[in-house]
C-alpha cells in the first residue's frame, strides 16, 4: 500500500463542562474507541469543547454592557450583552453593520462575531468565548495527553470561519502546538528547476479543514479527530498561532473588499 | 474499526502534455500503484495537471501586448505578455500594484494574477493558464474514469490560494463534478436543539485542503489524490463551482480591507 492520510473521527465524547481534563477524556475515549494515538499523530479539537472545558461559557444576560457595548449593539441590532463579549475579546472592529459584526481577535484573528458563538452550548443565553490563549489551551493539552501516552503528537485548536470572497465557512487553526503551520517551499524548487518564491502553504489550516471533514457542526457530537500520516508537517517545540495571520497593515488584499 | 477518511496520493504520473487523456492516465496510474476507484470516492486534481492536458500552456514572450496590458505592466513593473494573460481572463482588476496583481476571474475567483502561473510549467517563458471553464473540464474527466472504471465518483479541480487575514496559501476548489460544494446546516439543529442560522460548510474547499496535504507544491509529482470515506458529502449530478463564490455586492467582509 502506498503511504496515506488517515482522519479518525472521535465518537462518543462526553459532553463537556467548566473543569473537565479534556485531555484526559480524550485518551481515554481513543481507548474505548479501539483507536489509538501514535507518534506524529496530529490531534484537532474543536473551540468549544476547549472554551467549555476552560469555564469559558457565559450567560449574555448576565453581563453588564458597557456605554461603548450599549452604543454598539443600538447601531448593530444585537443584544448589549452579546456586544460587550465580543468587545472584550476584540483589538479592533473590523465591521459593525445591522448584517454583521466582524472583529479582530486580541489573538490576531478576524473573524465573525469574534469568535463568540452559541451553537453546541446549552442553555438559550449561553456563548461560548474563544480560549484566552489558544496557543496556551494546545500546549497544556499535547503536554498532558504526550504524558498520559507517552507519545509525541501535533495540537491543533480549530475555529469555523467564514471568508472573505468566498461562500461557506471552512475551519481554520486558532492555537496549536507542536508543529510547524506552515509548509515553506520559498527558495526550493519545482519540478523543472525553477525557483518558487511565495509558495508557503499554511498546513495548519489545511489540517483543520481535513478535520473537519469527520467533524461536522450540527449533532454529530465529535469535536476531536486524529489525523495520521502526514508527511509533509514539521514536528517542533516552538510554534505559534500567529504565523498564520496577517500582521496590520501587511495584507496583499488590502484595498480588494 | 470506526469509520475514517482516507487520503491516496496518486504519485507517478508521467508529465502531462497538451492532449492528453488525463482521466485515462489517472485511471492506468492508480491500477499501477496497486490503488484503486470505488463508488464514492473524491478525485482531486491540481489545476495544473489539467490546464496542461488542455492545451492552456503558453509562451508568455509570444504574447502580443494590448494597449490596457502595456499601460498596466509598466504600472506594475511585470512583463507585458505576462499581464496580458491575466487580463484575458479576467473580469475585474481588484488591485494592480508594483507588489501584487489580484483579480477576479471570468469564473469569479479572485486570486493572485488570475490564477496564471509559473510553476511546475516546462520552458523558463511557459505559464500555465487555469481552465477555460473548470465545471466542464471536471464533467468530462469524471464522465470518462466513470466509464472506464464503471464506478461512481466525484471529482474536484483545485488551485493553491493566497487569502485576505491569513498568511500562506491553502488549496480551494475551482472546479467540480457530482457533488455538492456546500454542507448546508441553515435550518439545522444542533445538540441542544437551537437552531443553526448561518453554518453552510465549504466541504469542497475542506476537502481541496485536505488533498493538498499528500499532494505538494515543488518536486512531489503528486497533482491527484482520491479521498475515500466522507460521509459528509451528498453526491449530485448538478453541481457548480459557483457557488463556493461570493456574489459580486454580497461580501460580508465588504470594507474591512
Amino acid at each position: 500500500m502506498p503511504s496515506r492520510v488517515e482522519i479518525f473521527p472521535l465518537t462518543g465524547l462526553p459532553l463537556i463542562n467548566p473543569g473537565d481534563d479534556l485531555a484526559g477524556m480524550i485518551v481515554k475515549q481513543v481507548r474505548m474507541k479501539g483507536l489509538s494515538i501514535k507518534n506524529g499523530d496530529i490531534i484537532v479539537i474543536g473551540q468549544k469543547v476547549v472554551s467549555k472545558s476552560e469555564g469559558r461559557v457565559v450567560d449574555v444576560s448576565k453581563v453588564r454592557a458597557s456605554k461603548r457595548a450599549l452604543d454598539l449593539a443600538r447601531r448593530v441590532r444585537r443584544k448589549a450583552g452579546f456586544v460587550e463579549l465580543v468587545l472584550r475579546d476584540a483589538k479592533k472592529v473590523a465591521k459593525a453593520s445591522k448584517q454583521v459584526l466582524i472583529v479582530t481577535t486580541k489573538q490576531g484573528f478576524t473573524c465573525l462575531n469574534g469568535g463568540v458563538d452559541k451553537s453546541n452550548v446549552e442553555g438559550e443565553r449561553m456563548y461560548a468565548l474563544l480560549p484566552v490563549d489558544p496557543d496556551m489551551s494546545a500546549r497544556k493539552i499535547r503536554a498532558r495527553i504526550q504524558r498520559l501516552t507517552n507519545r509525541q503528537v501535533g495540537l491543533l485548536i480549530t475555529d469555523t470561519h467564514s471568508r472573505p470572497f468566498r461562500l461557506g465557512q471552512v475551519e481554520e487553526t486558532i492555537g496549536l502546538a507542536g508543529l510547524d503551520p506552515m509548509a515553506d517551499y520559498r527558495g526550493k524548487h519545482d519540478l523543472f528547476g525553477y525557483q518558487l518564491r511565495f509558495k508557503n502553504v499554511a498546513v495548519a489550516d489545511e489540517l483543520a479543514a481535513a478535520a473537519e471533514l469527520v467533524m461536522g457542526q450540527g449533532t454529530e457530537a465529535t469535536p476531536v479527530a486524529i489525523i495520521r500520516g502526514v508527511g509533509r508537517v514539521e514536528f517542533k517545540e516552538r510554534a505559534r498561532s500567529s504565523e498564520l495571520v496577517v500582521a496590520v497593515g501587511q495584507d496583499l488584499f488590502k484595498g480588494t473588499l
